[in-house]
């Protein structure tokens, strides 16, 4: 941290912050400028709360020099983490593609898709059980019986599973039926609940919250890895601006800055990001192109008639050829996808 | 619902959504505009997704007309909610005042806060004992110690209490010491959460999320009530914003708005909408001009040494001072504060 | 301006910066924190651009000790500015109320209203001869002659004028029949306007831009005190946020810190704040508890039939019972209005 | 419009609005909802203010129908608009590049850039003669000795020329040395200059304002086209959002989105878009698979003494590599680009 006092401050205002540094064991160097003095606080800052220094009498501004984060930085850990659940791969030149239906609504529903989606070559089904809904009567999931489909289905398709789970008392839960948990962007913030996570097994997807700056959705994903779990993904999805036109602003400028800072992979999800059926696609071309390392794309055989997000979600041959177009692109970014060229 | 169809829209696409809207139960009155066909859609439409209709061939646009919400409503209620416990009284004309510090810290520091406050009148004291904290090596709260600590003193003062519960599983351990219960900004869309408080017996304190537009803020109230849980106040704390001279943008136009749509009593957070305590005083007196119905104000009487918040504390000098300028104001806007004038 | 080495930073990537910071003058004064090197650049750091430095190799981050602004902080001049025009004073302790229509509509219109806001002590009359308006099909405003139509009014009623002019073309005109020259949100960072004031001999009434940021406005007002013009108001008008059910957020908190960091009168404007008839009531009630130094208002006697904004015009009988409660809670900020009251 | 009318609305208000619109020469469709009123608003509604019904004694809320803008809407006009300036051709499948300097600095500065470009197929050279600065004490330009500069250079490598003009004043000026006329994004309400370009006979670039919506840039637009200018090109340049990483948040939904709703040609420019260098490059990438019809982007051969936007200006090989991937991307969206592959 560097604090900077007040031109002309009052010899008794430099003192008193200095013997408060002191007295929480930091040491100081000073340094003195044309029209500041500036007092460098050396010492562990962790747990220092800015602003509590640029309250004090004297003090002009104070700047935490240090990230507030550690585990989850490209200064900790040099290289890109790839988290292997089974035979897949997530992370560094691996293209990762999750797609599936927003909500699994019967086991025809879901078997219709996967199908269509592993004959593609897709190896992760999305879906979701458990749904946070904006307004309470709205269809809120199928809950377990939806989570035995996915696994079902799943199986069948040699697919494995990520879905949402809404709280802490749903870790267990989903750890048995799921390969990857999925938190939502108004869980980012959850404590509750990402510090529980901090103690599951399961592979986490982390979606970045609506009104979350980088550096807070990387500190709540510290939470996790400080608990103990390695194994975190994030998710850029959108973020709310005054811009109405789509239902959040996929933040693409994000991608690049979190892989810069983290070495945590990262993936898009257009469908969240826009909202809107023909904006996924450019947009799903975009995330890879600025280096994304997946994508995750809501897909019905019916979006007419889905329970939830219907207007977001791709008809299958939108996806197909979506698929061939990123293939393209994966290589200028010098990534690979596994995914077999249609026919 | 509205349903503009576009000019020269093909009539198989405008049979189309007519049979989708007659299928779900829908009546529908059509009207012929200079350049648009408009289907008025008549009916319950509460559980509609706008945005499912705008995608289809041939729509322009959706509108929907119909609150999502209805309980929580103006048009449902009348005449303000007066929320009693004990002989307190929140809302209509009574201007609650609810202070005290961010965290209970010790047995000592809650004692002097709050013996300094009652003596002033107030009779609603905060604490937190359950800290939700963006990082996770930040001081984390006292847990039920705290609780103990909050209800021993507020007994001693004739005060009632208001403290954060983090998710459903703290409801019981709460409402066992507490009177109002504290739903913070990051949890408003916590659904698990928030599904679970309409099932329980305690006032719920709920704060405006960060970046939630007031209508979902009434949702999440809508949640609460449908429930049933009638006891509610909504909570403006401060939205984000572009700018970030202050911590948030304290949105004071929430508040007239929120009164005319809703018959829920509301309340301004002037600390965490600022997070700078020199601004939480003209801030305080602005919701009060505003028309709030009540103020929480964070009250410390050695805010350097705070462990938490201590930057946006007020010491409690300034605390009276502004409880004498707020007994004032209140006058302008029709409301009562039970405060004694200061000596 | 301090700039942050990142941990083991090369030597030579430190000797490159400290290089360019020598050719340009500047002083260095290292200091060795537990996790980076801080260079302390001392100098007239005014020009610099702080981004140029965070991209250099090696480099974490960069920081700006000393505000961009000089001639419009309180550091230039402590005590707050008080801009006298004729024998109307605006700033310090006056509470400066500006009412009027919207657009000067007809001589009629603008006598209507401006003998009942005389009547009512209101001494500074405006309205809109040139109207920046978002469509091209909208009224443009009556121009020269509307200007006319002020002076000749607001001579009658021994009033001053404030007017919009768009451009810096204008300037000579309006200078000719107006005592305040508003410049508009749209036009605060148009530079070759506001270059240009700054030659002027005319008081200037600079709103914020909807995106502008506290320190770009100030930037923006140090432009036209540069220049050599020292009259200058501040006015908030509203910033663009996410929320979208006023037209605009008016942002309250604004009026505190632009008081602390400057001594320039600051002004709100709750009409264009909210867009919204009943919430210009509540809002302006705000923006004096909150410490500003003046309204502006929009009133009109036929709102429904105004040619602009009528939405947001009081009526007559409205602004009365307004500055019935502004009186009170102006003496809670230590303010007088010259208004007399209501019998 | 539709006006929806308050559940048990007095049937004198009812009256009252319809009395308005027909006044107004409107007619007007009813229909009754289950809860609502509707009144469906037939003629010409482009001049009406929305608000202006809203506030009515009786309404709930009143929406447009009809876009406010008509001659840059794809309904007016079905193919994409070719801007043809010389032999080069901007617009449909071709992909535009653009590029240079932030500012002209000298001649030897612009020569070495241009050369370099010109060698590697660049058409068009950007370059700023007049500079839009927040600061009053920052490098300004070079004035019209910048213009002679770029036309000499520009004609040397058979390149046309874009740059920058600050008012109305200077649109003959920057016509007799440029091809294309930029308006910078603080600009784009600056009503009287985009009025004026509408009787300019050069091509206008309008960069979106930092807080302007979708609809308020094809609204500024529409001011150029109603004027007789037809040749608009759209720029995408940034949004403010409350992520203050990057300097702007570069929308990248709004290509797809402002090609949908009309023919002019959109451009991003990811250096404004991002202000930092090695963001720069990620987001040019998903600029063009988003399907944009063009890049503006800065580049300096000696970025790091650069006299503006140094942090932002691609050094020549890092333009380079951007271009070869460039290429193959644009494949993927169905563009060309003239430029030849590097050898």
């Amino acid at each position: 941290m560097v604090i900077i006092m007040e031109k002309n401050a009052q010899s008794d205002h430099i003192e008193h912050v200095e013997e408060r540094l002191h007295d929480q064991g930091f040491k100081i160097h000073k340094s003195v400028g044309m029209e500041h003095l500036l007092l460098g606080v050396i010492g562990d800052t962790t747990k220092l709360d800015v602003r509590d220094w640029k309250v004090l009498p004297g003090v002009v501004d104070a700047y935490r020099i240090s990230a507030p984060y550690k585990l989850v930085s490209r200064e900790f850990k040099k290289h890109d983490t790839v988290i292997s659940i089974k035979d897949v791969q997530i992370g560094a030149e691996n293209l990762a593609i999750m797609a599936g239906p927003c909500s699994v609504e019967s086991r025809e529903q879901l078997e219709t898709i996967a199908s269509r989606l592993a004959g593609r070559g897709v190896r992760i089904l999305r879906g979701g059980a458990f749904k946070p809904r904006t307004s309470p009567y709205s269809f809120q999931g199928m809950g377990e019986k939806g989570l035995q489909i996915l696994r079902e289905t799943a199986d069948k398709y040699n697919m494995i599973i990520i879905t949402e789970a809404m709280d802490k008392d749903q870790i267990e839960l989903i750890s048995q039926y799921a390969d990857i948990l999925q938190v939502g962007a108004r869980n980012m913030q959850n404590f509750s609940f990402i510090k529980a996570l901090g103690k599951a097994r399961i592979p986490i997807f982390l979606k970045r919250g609506i009104a979350a700056t980088i550096q807070e959705w990387l500190m709540s994903a510290e939470y996790i890895l400080s608990g103990g779990n390695q194994n975190v993904m994030l998710c850029e999805r959108g973020i709310r601006t005054f811009e109405n036109y789509t239902r959040n602003t996929l933040d693409i400028s994000a991608i690049p800055i979190a892989k810069k800072l983290s070495h945590l992979p990262i993936i898009a999800d257009p469908s969240h990001g826009t909202g809107i059926r023909d904006k996924v696609i450019p947009m799903a071309r975009a995330a890879v192109a600025a280096g994304a390392d997946g994508l995750m794309i809501e897909v019905h055989h019916d979006p007419e008639n889905a329970m939830s997000d219907g207007a977001q979600s791709l008809f299958p041959e939108q996806f197909d050829d979506l698929m061939d177009q990123i293939r393209i692109i994966a290589q200028v970014v010098g990534k690979t996808i596994e995914l077999p060229e249609t026919v």
